[in-house]
């Protein structure tokens, strides 16, 4: 998550074209989307980049591609779990409750996501920190069970994979890393 | 919102050259990424940047921004106010409840913005809306009250901006205007 | 959902038959399970039988592949929605949030999915039912907007298909209704 | 909860049957449940049964009788409880209050059935499980106290029975294993 | 509910006999209750009962017999539903999800009950004060739709039956009433 | 909380006699309310009080007057508190936030009234029992830190005063037990 | 509601004067306020007073007062109401539940209070703008039902009084009138 | 928090003069006002302004001038967090997520500041507390981590500062301390 440079020069040249809408803002960028105006254009545009900066997803599709790999690694072993993914945000992008999960398995394989992504680690580790700081898993939304893994893009986080219903959190995690890694196929 | 083409193939040639730990995606990245492999490496990262799109946010500074040109508007006008500012997402980036607001006005800014980023409108023109479907109002999270509007880059919203405590609707929506006119100076 | 006639009664032999843990029911039939004793077998089952039911529900394979037709019928229109599968319990199996979908349609997507099945019939028709009793829409997580449409079995409700996001509730319950389709492929 | 065969396979020749409104399912399936198309008809079926599993579940009757006979076990021990049984799904079948039971056991009793039918096993034993994952217990919906017995069906959970409001978790859990029991007969 | 007046003496005096922990109210009644001190006894006593009032709630028995002679009208005509009993402050005494029932019966039964024990009505009838006061609806817990009647002493409200699932509230207060009925038996 | 005997056959020989509405129980005993049916209006009432038990509440004065022993009692010692009353079945009487007390106060009150009613025990007492079943602190309303105490009547709980925001649990809960003190009064 | 001038002035001197822990602010002004440094003393309360503003409260003593008046004067007309008193931010101050009031009163009396304290009028007369602007009714925490009155200082808004559970909305505005009314005494 | 005295009456004096609306306390000050009649106006003020007291809040200018000197503090140490600002009453006046803030920050700020105004002191320190009395961190609303800094007016506390989304509580605290600076200058 960095601040934009050339290509939000570019997003936001485009973005003083816009069509001005009532709430659209760039008020004064109709000149400066004109033909002869092409130093305040660019002039409006650095104003504006700076507003603005980029996040970076995993598609619909890949997120259904690596919860239907975790099911598949769960029933390899006989397993009927649970699989969420969320995003950077912690916004849940697929649930996906596998037949026979056990019914306390939904909720939680939304909190292991939404814990890996947020702390950029497996659950497992987590877990671990709670020594140190034990209230950490008085955070809202939180749960420091094994079975969460983030994905990553250049070792930052863009989405996290929750797993429950196995009968050991680690088992549930060995699922949830199988998700990751259809990611790179 | 739109697949990514060059600029994802160059991220996600990063992609395969990162650090791989457990919850790393790209587990057959770490020979893809070598110097010796450049073929595998993009297919790897062919295959990998479908997984990929990107989402345009504002900064906090553009965020904080906005609302305090909402809270400068309302106060030449004598008004009490709260601002609240959403991204394409629903998260909430910014509220800021100004001196005196009622404290109806926390939540209904909120709603507001959240309203205006979903449908890419002013809160004034989607309260219309209800005319043709009236239960729209009963989606969680919404308030069809005018004082909500969208920031927009090339037409798309990225933010919205919620105002209540003035009032009426329409002097909230003024004010929420004055903070989308503010992201482009 | 029948009562259970010949089929209940194998099961419940089986029943009877099985391990004695401290929370089994069936707590004299470790010896009516007993081959000597088929007689009191029976007479357990017979009795045990007529405290089951069966219910029907799609499975997680099936419910993902009626969310993926359901994303790309929006595609083919250009639409950005998200889905959410329920069973006739009103548990969410699968949610899908597609690639640049509002904020608003997750929610929106589940009680639509809610509100068909727990009718058994599309929520465009349903809406319609307001007329004459309009505070149907009071109940707790149902939503009376058209995008919402069940699956059936033999005329009973099994799941429930829920779409939002698109301009129009008719064309989220057209991309349901191809969802739906995709279950008898 | 397995994948059906036979019996699906019949079950889904009758899907094909069906009458076709909106919403169902087996769009091809007019023909196909002709006299002239066995075939195919069967086809179809073969396609769909493998989109359905059936689970099983106490009748409400049951759920009742069980839910008697542990406010009777109560009383006979002077103990005041209230009761809950809970579906293999965690849906709440049946509440009862019993007279004079404090106005904690009502949620308590709820979450402990949600507990034991989710680990199919007395929730006496699992707090035991605490020792070695004491997160468990930060998992939504769930009570790590004595007081919940799962009912089973071949060793599979169909439901949990909880009892919350005597004195000790034990009397809670005696009393719950009481309901077990009484599905029995 | 009415101020206690020569019961209440009693009662009071028997409390002023009560035995005296930590947390007991009479402090200085243990003399008072002595023999030799009648008259500050009384006193006492006529202190204290004006601090209480008794209520008048249905047994857990009586609401079960209620709720099972709502569950078989219904099934007479072949209709499956819930029903939920609730007492005078509110409180939920039985939940019963019959066979089958729709799953947004569960929380429409018990709101129903809770609507028609605050306002001592059926719902049906209350359904239409809404013509007078439209936002009487709005208030949390309610659902103004038919289907709930109180159970009443005197003409007072006791408990709420609420009945949710068939096709009509209609249909669901006739079998509400029914509750009502059997309390009489 | 004991099962009525001769005072409930009066109140239900009254029972019999009420005006019959739609929602009235009793539905045969127009006639055994009659004059000349005096046995049959017995037999009505015989089976219908087994319907019904008593509960014995504070009244509102007196829990004021309660909380405001309690605020007293703070303000003797310059402490700022708030102060709840909840009644036998954990509905709140009375809260009152005093003057200065910290936000957090509000609901550490309502709590700690709830959990010393719901187990008749002052909460500090009830905190020393976590040792034996740490996990009775998940029961969902509860609070186990001192500073609540119950009202009894003839040692049952009838009442819960909870307060916080002292700087310590011990002096909340001798400000408790001021309140509970002034109902003898 | 006004930035302070001379009293803030002086209160903010006094801040200077502050013990400095850790998280005090006004980390430069022990030596400000030092005896020999009243200029940048001054200097520093200029800075610092513009930081903060002044709100009005009733006192618990006053809010109680206020909420006993409306209980006798719905007890001088026989109804049985609740009565809640909120402060100009909306929390709560004083909940006090009738004897006999029905269990919807609760929330609806703090609602109603929430409501005319927000927009400093009475709810009754709020009710009708819904007129112009149904969707205000929407705004979470509120309640458009007659029954709820402001108290002012100067006609800006310091509390409101709600009240309910008499047959009509204007029965219990009339009674927080009274409670108004008992503020001036 | 203080009785007001002098300033008080001044300013109720003033109440007796305000225009009398339905919802105006102080129905009996039309003449009390009256020029003739300055005794009783007195009068009335001394009764009323017993009614009152004042609470000092920050300004939302000042709340978001510390709010910003959080995220410029840990934008030094290239931290991404996002910060809290709440009033001693617990309301949040002001929310700012840093770009690229985990999502668990969100609410974690607020719960810190929260819990670091209710008790006026650091959260670090608060989380030392629990070694005496590990239940305060089930109080609803707090988090005992570090990161919470209270802002103090001579020694009292008139808001919470929290920040998350740092590695460490520590740092999170740091950043928080550099909010309550910025209030000084």
């Amino acid at each position: 998550m960095k601040k934009m440079s050339l290509r939000a020069r570019v997003l936001t040249g485009a973005v003083a074209a816009a069509a001005l809408g009532a709430g659209t803002f760039g008020a004064v960028s109709a000149n400066a989307a004109a033909p002869a105006a092409p130093a305040s254009a660019t002039a409006a545009a650095d104003t504006a980049h700076r507003n603005l900066h980029q996040s970076t997803h995993l598609t619909a599709d890949a997120a259904v591609k690596a919860a239907r790999a975790v099911l598949e690694a769960a029933q390899d072993e006989n397993q009927r779990v649970t699989v969420a993914v969320v995003d950077r945000n912690g916004n849940t992008v697929v649930t996906l409750r596998g037949d026979g999960a056990g019914p306390q398995s939904y909720e939680s394989a939304q909190r292991k996501a939404f814990t890996a992504v947020s702390w950029n680690a497996p659950t497992s580790e987590l877990a671990g920190r709670l020594q140190q700081a034990p209230n950490l898993k008085d955070i809202p939304g939180t749960l420091f069970l094994a079975g969460g893994a983030p994905a990553q893009v250049k070792g930052a986080p863009i989405a996290g994979i929750g797993v429950a219903g196995a009968p050991s959190g680690d088992l549930d995690e060995k699922f949830a890393r199988a998700g990751v890694a259809a990611l790179a196929r």
